[in-house]
This record gives C-alpha cells, sequence and structure tokens, in this order.
C-alpha cells in the first residue's frame, strides 16, 4: 500500500537523521534526558530564545494531551477552528474541558474577521483555550500573520489562551512570515506553539514534538506525566535534524513537494474535484460520495477519508503529496474515477 | 562516572535487541502501531493469556501516571508500602488522589502480617489502591507469593485495587515463583502488574513498559493520553527481547549478578555496612551519616543516596551490582570509608 493518508514527507528520514539515531542506541543504555536541554538550547538559538521558553514532548500528540491536562482546572471551555485533528478534541474532553467549534466550511476553510467580531462582541465568554492549526489540517490552507496577531491580541485582551499547532509549517517556503515562533519568544504570554519533528524529518515512529511561548504555562504542562517521556533516539533525532542547513534538506524537499503539488491539484481539478488551495504537504478535496476510498484502497494506494472530521461529510479527501511516480498513481485512479 | 545509582544491567543491551532497534530505524518512517500489537500477543503466548490483557506504555513510568490518571475520579486514596519509588506518589497527587504510607523500616523492609490484619480491621477503610513493589526498590526485598496472594485476596473482598510493580522481578532466578504475572492473567480481576524492559535489558533511553491484570482497569489506562505512545524502536527492541531464550541472556547474567551481588554483600557488611538482603540487581544499605555519597563521587562513583525516600534519613544508599572490575572499585571506597 501506499499511504496517502499520513501526510509524511515522501524521501524518508534524512540521512544524517538516521545515522544519528543509530549512533545514539548505545547512549539509550542510560536514562535519556529528562530535561532535553541540548534540544531546548538548539532552538533556543535558532529562534534567539531562551531555554525555558521551549518543552519537548513524546510527539506533538503528547503534548496536546499534556497541555490540556495542565488546563483541566483552569479552564471549562474550548473552542477548535475546524475541521481538525481529532485528537484536540479528544485531549480536552479526556481531562474534562468542554468543547465549541468555529465551523470554516463555508469561508474557504479558513477563519475571517467574522471570528475576530465574534469574540470583541463577547460570544465566545465560557472559552479559556483557542486552538487553531496553520497550515490548517485536513484543509492545507494557511492564515496571514497580520490575522493571527489580531487574534492573538483579542484572545489576550480577554484572558483566553491561543493555541497554534504548526506541525505542517516547515512545508511552507516563507514558513518564518506565517509562523507565530517568534512571537512565541519575543512576547508569549498566553501563546503556545505547537510543532513536531514527524511529518517534516519523516519521523512519526520516533516521537518528537516541541511547544514554546508562555514560560509559566510550559512549566505547569512539562510537570504533567513522567520525566522521561522523551526517548534518546527521538532526542539525537531531532538535535541532527536541526542541524541541517536549509539548503541541505528543507528547501529542496519543499520545491519538490510545491511542484508535484501543483500538478496533483492541476490533475484533481481537470478530474472534476474541488482541490481547497492548500500550502502543506498534502491535498484537501471533495471528490463527491462515489466511494474513491475503497476505488483506490483497491489499487493499492491509501487515502484519508475525512467524512469523520467535524463538520464534514462523505466525499472529502485528504492525499499527501509523495514522489512524482506515486502521485501519478493516484492521479491515474481518480481520473478513471 | 561509573553510575551505581540507575540498577541497570551491567553488560548494556542483549546484542539482538540492539540489532532490532538498529533495523526498525526505517520502520520508524511510518507511525508506530498504536496498539503494540506483536508485543501484547508476544506475552500473551508467554504467559497464556489473552491480548486484551495486556497494555504498553512509554516505560513503566508512562503507565504509572496513566493508571493515577485512570483512577482521578474512582478512588480517593491510596496505599504506598514504603521506601518506594517516589513517581508513584508524584503521579498519584498529580491526579488528586491522596496518599497514605506503609512503612517496613522496623520490619527489614518488608511488610508483614501486620499489614494484612491492619487491611481486615478496617484500618485503611479509605483506601483504594495499594501499590507494592517485588522486588522492593529500592531495599530488593521480596515479599513470597503466599503473602501476595493473601494481600491480594483481602484486597478483592474489599474493592481495593492491588498494583504489584514487578520491574526488577527478572533479576530473580526463580521469578516465576514469585511473580503475580500468572494471577494477572488467570484471575486479574482487581488486580494490575507493572513491569519494563529498562533494567533487564539495559534499555532505558528506549522506554518500554507494560501493566497486566483487570481488563476493564486496562481499557482505561490505555485510554489515557495520545495513541502513540510507544515509539517504533521501542516496539522493535522489546519483542527482541522477549525473544530472547532464559539460556541465551536473563539465567547467565543473573547467575553474574548473583555472585558479585553476594560479594558486595560481604565486603560492605565487612566494611560495618549493614546490608538489607536483597535479591535484585542492587543492593541497600546503612552506611552512616559520613558522607560516603560524596567520597565515592569523588572517586568517579555515582552512588543513590536514598535519603530522600519516604521514611529514610541520612546514611542508607543503593548500589547497583555491576561488572566485577567496577563493583571492586566501589568495594574499595567502601572499605577506606
Amino acid at each position: 500500500m501506499i499511504d496517502f493518508s499520513a501526510s509524511i514527507a515522501p524521501f524518508g528520514m534524512p540521512a544524517k537523521v538516521k545515522e544519528a539515531v543509530m549512533a545514539s542506541i548505545d547512549a539509550a543504555e542510560c536514562y535519556p534526558d529528562p530535561d532535553c536541554l541540548l534540544l531546548r538550547e538548539a532552538l533556543a538559538s535558532r529562534y534567539h530564545g531562551r531555554v525555558e521558553q521551549y518543552i519537548f514532548g513524546n510527539g506533538a500528540a503528547d503534548l496536546i494531551y499534556k497541555t490540556a491536562e495542565a488546563l483541566r482546572d483552569r479552564i471549562r471551555t474550548a473552542l477548535i477552528i475546524e475541521p481538525a485533528f481529532s485528537e484536540y478534541e479528544r485531549a480536552l474532553r479526556l481531562s474534562g474541558i468542554a468543547v465549541r467549534h468555529y465551523e470554516t466550511h463555508k469561508t474557504g476553510f479558513t477563519p475571517t474577521e467574522e471570528l475576530l467580531r465574534a469574540l470583541t462582541g463577547g460570544e465566545y465568554a465560557d472559552v479559556g483555550l483557542i486552538l487553531l492549526a496553520n497550515p490548517a489540517n485536513p484543509a492545507g490552507t494557511i492564515v496571514s500573520v497580520s490575522f493571527l496577531q489580531e487574534l492573538f491580541h483579542i484572545c489576550r485582551e480577554r484572558g483566553i489562551l491561543l493555541m497554534v499547532d504548526e506541525c505542517f509549517i516547515g512545508f511552507l517556503t516563507d514558513a518564518a512570515s506565517f509562523s507565530m515562533a517568534e512571537t512565541a519568544v519575543k512576547d508569549g504570554e498566553g501563546l503556545l506553539v505547537l510543532n513536531a519533528f514527524t511529518k517534516l524529518y519523516a519521523m512519526p515512529g520516533l516521537r518528537l514534538g516541541y511547544l514554546s511561548g508562555d514560560t509559566g504555562l510550559l512549566q505547569r504542562i512539562d510537570e504533567i506525566g513522567q520525566p522521561w517521556a522523551v526517548s534518546t533516539p527521538a532526542q539525537a533525532a531531532g538535535l541532527a535534524a536541526l542541524a541541517l542547513s536549509e539548503e541541505s534538506y528543507r528547501l529542496p524537499l519543499i520545491r519538490y513537494i510545491g511542484k508535484e503539488r501543483e500538478r496533483m491539484r492541476c490533475a484533481l481539478t481537470e478530474a472534476g474535484c474541488r482541490v481547497t488551495e492548500g500550502k502543506a504537504n498534502y491535498l484537501f478535496f471533495y471528490a463527491g460520495p462515489g466511494g474513491l476510498y475503497e476505488k483506490c484502497r483497491e489499487r493499492g494506494l491509501l487515502l484519508r477519508d475525512c467524512s469523520d472530521f467535524y463538520g464534514l461529510s462523505q466525499g472529502y479527501y485528504r492525499a499527501a503529496v509523495l514522489k512524482e511516480e506515486e502521485n501519478d498513481r493516484l492521479i491515474s485512479v481518480i481520473r478513471e474515477n
């Protein structure tokens, strides 16, 4: 099966990351550093921040659950910008936090000024946390930094915590200009920015994610659960990934993905699918309730059927942008459909 | 520094485990199996149990925290047989569960019939969970299976959940005859048995532990936190470890450790230390408040100063049984003390 469902970078783990993991196995005979200090120093150095502005987790998902748990007795309701990763809601409910949904279905799968007006108009007075992914998942859409900054400003004025999930932001050419990573370091009170190594470095099996932002809250989140959540191989992989230069890995990768994404977008549109203008390493499209998932599966291709995402119905799919020859196979099945 | 503080098997990860980890790195480009199915099948086959009688975690510590969290709204107070691993209490308190302590200091660091009488006498009527390690840590003492069975019987009659931490039981020659692993499978209602690969297979950096016992409770515990808590390398390492024959790894290892432990015990006793009769891969002893920790540290040896364990005072230490030449170095510093 070719897996278009998980949105992992198509060429696998970078060689240097793999080498670093191999070399770390002997060190796994000791306990891992519970503080992930080298990783936090590497991030602090990259973003001109301080070590205490970063915490690491056993994958980004681990940090979503720990954040919810740290907020258990502090907030009663969270607002999720939908459609979104279903683990947000599961984590919040597990920690006794009620969930409200803000649908973007009718506005091109991206929040608009209407959200800002609703917030200032007091419509979400019970909300203590807003969760938003940028790029959105599954839609792949992005919101501008000016929108995000305005949202953050309104949130802070109203004592609402803003959590921005940037797990796919590394796939944007101009990632830095859409990211809240710098704000998290310069003025992070009330802000949490989530990121992961999973997708960009193709290491979902190693589990490594991090949070930056509000230092008081980060400290509380880091106190949830065991001290040794991040394994030795994950720490080694993350360090090697952060040491890669832009030109040696990320930029060539996203140039390739950008070209393939555009090619897939055209082919899907020609085939009659309604394709959302996505900027990440996947495409989100409506192909109608015609059983595309099953047809792809019969041909050895695994799509993400998005009908179980909040507010979506039968017929919505997400497909990762993979290697040219793999994408060709998906295109040909969709053309036949 | 030679690390006598962490009680890890002295010869490192078995070669076949290391090879399996190396071979798993490519598979880490996909998400790990959230169900750890191969591992659970391997355990079910070994103990003649069913797959649903086992769950895996990101190290045993992860499962301690998840157990506490799963019991958050179900029990109000837990009883810890002390001295014990400090994470028990930290995990319970984090989940809002009050902690009581049962001291074994005056009875050779092992619980006696007095505990059973106190339970039947209604002294712990508020307690919903009892946590006991066998072998005890840091003491290294073991309780008989008949005592454990009686304790379990009383607990079940009173609706108290019993959690037995067997993370060091693999170091006993006759591990099976002291373990509740079979009971957990045959009659596990109200019982949780915790184990880890950390110590016996020298892989603390990979993070792998498991729970067996009460299937209803296991299911609730497994629902806490993210689905992908156990990494691909950890799953591969665990499978390789379970495939090792007794003669190829465990038995020769514990014969070596047994010989060295006895040699260390004699030397420590001769040097004036009060050594507890321990059966695990470490020794627990009282050397008096003379700064032994600092003296060892100056000579490059890291002891576990046990003065921060519940009920213990200055002068108590734990030392892992390591390789002969390493143990010699510890013995010589203690003799000079």
